[in-house]
């Protein structure tokens, strides 16, 4: 019998909702390295502000499709810029309705790489912390190793993606830590 | 000649939109204690989802609201709970249109007094030191002293505001530091 | 072939050194209740302050045996104090040292379960983030699941051990997750 | 009567032990430049471990030196590496000591300026958030505005203190800032 491999399936999620996202060039640099033989779907975080009393069975259709694309997924890969010293307010909601419902949310177990992209120099990291601490809360299963951190951003990326090797270069790397935890067959 | 002292204004920021919502009705319960003497504005954090591309001049008309309340109150309460172990994503949202323009924020300089509630037996510390990060970041005022943390929300709370009274006068104590920083002649 | 079953060794170390301190008796609590299944040393951090020069080869014997008793368990068991809405600087300090050498730290992949303690209601959830965070940088092996905080401490402890069932039972379920991610076979 | 205005005196203190200690050199760096109407002591954090039982009246002599010296300076000025993604033990050893007597601390109100240095490009943020909550715990008074973050730290030191001259520019400007906090006249 044949036991096909099937493709691993990525899920992105950009923490900024500018059209001319950083974080999303970094996802889609990365979608055009990875190839035909990963599925990576890009998400915009556009969801309403949680609403516990809008939650529930009834939860808002576009949470619904929110949280299948995380269940249907082997593995996420968040790229987001830092506000204020945190985590995007929009990056933050959206991990509040995923974290949802207490102790059966898709993200339980699910392997989630973090990324951050900074127009400065530095890049991100108090984001990054925050993210850690939200994704141990739930339990997601954080991918380790060498943070990636891509400072600078503004000048790496050419026509909505990045395109500096050593940047894709790392992030593939760590890319390799997640396909290694998502194991797929 | 008469130096009529004005009324303080403050604005209270529920980190929360339930309709049943803890963190209002803690703010709701001080609004009752302060009395006529205080002017105290309750504002819902309804706002969209932050997108650098609709800021600027051209703002959605419910941000330049905020932001004008902001503006024209004396200081700011923050009460929240805590989601994943850090501040709730419509609060944050919510502290990013605030903190912008960079640089020309109406927070810059403003008193902010965050207290936490909690249906638990701990009370939203981590959501409190995020949002400390933050206002640091802006930098706005953060009126210091003993953290005001409201365990065991739930059983404190009668028709929809806090009436438990050492709670009470421990919140208020608070206000008293966020009056003495709000220099009202 | 006897294929015996070695026993698991776990490593206990506690955040504060007080004489009679909770952290302490937590441990020794949680060493009584798992028997003589598993060996459990608890370590005190007294080591010198971490200072680079003063590292590598020639580091102090006493650093040298800290890092060899973390190299030699299956895993390790942090019970700590909160200090000042932080991690305690004598926790940070043994972590500095066995999180060298850069990369070749033994605590790498060593799975570690976090708890904290306090003698007030709340309990330590913000020293909690901060190793966490400090873990990951390593990385190590973060065991995730509901947090062990254990709040009112004083009043649970007896004769120098925690014997309050309820936290204990709550404790040794997450020590139940740190032997599955021990793999000793 | 004369009414001299006094020398305003600061603290200095790194967050690292190592001789040639990038932290303790941006320190030099800043002494030099403010030059003799200043006084500007850099003392070094070798404490012993923090342990309660040796606190209080009997507490050792050089952790009561440490008090005093606190105590007699009109502002701090932290300088520190990052370790491990959070502050190094060693800083956060001697703040633990500073912090008592609970509610008695000779940091309470006094003006701290948190700055950070790495020989990488990021610069110790993370250490910089976790320092800022210990201070908002005491509370001392955090120097607000923009963060003093030293990148590539190594070659901006010559002889043992910092010479590159934005950087000094730089931190001067925010050691205003702590000066217009310190109220000397």
């Amino acid at each position: 019998m044949d036991q096909a491999v099937r493709r691993m399936r990525l899920l992105g999620l950009p923490g900024s909702l500018r059209k001319a996202s950083y974080s999303r060039a970094v996802l889609r640099g990365l979608k055009v390295e990875l190839g035909a033989a990963t599925e990576f779907e890009i998400r915009d975080l556009r969801l309403p502000l949680y609403n516990e009393d809008e939650d529930g069975a009834d939860a808002p259709e576009i949470v619904r499709q929110f949280r299948r694309a995380i269940d249907q997924s082997d593995g996420i890969v968040i790229a987001t810029p830092e506000y204020n010293h945190g985590i995007p307010g929009v990056l933050k909601n959206a991990l509040d309705w995923a974290s949802r419902p207490l102790g059966r949310s898709v993200l339980i177990e699910k392997p989630v790489l973090v990324m951050s992209v900074s127009p400065a120099f530095t890049g991100g990291v108090r984001a990054q912390a925050q993210i850690h601490e939200t994704l141990l809360a739930i339990p997601a299963r954080i991918v380790t190793g060498p943070q990636i951190v891509i400072g600078n951003v503004a000048e790496k990326i050419l026509q909505g993606r990045l395109v500096d090797q050593p940047n894709l270069r790392f992030a593939l790397s760590a890319i390799d830590r997640l396909a290694a935890a998502c194991n797929v067959r």
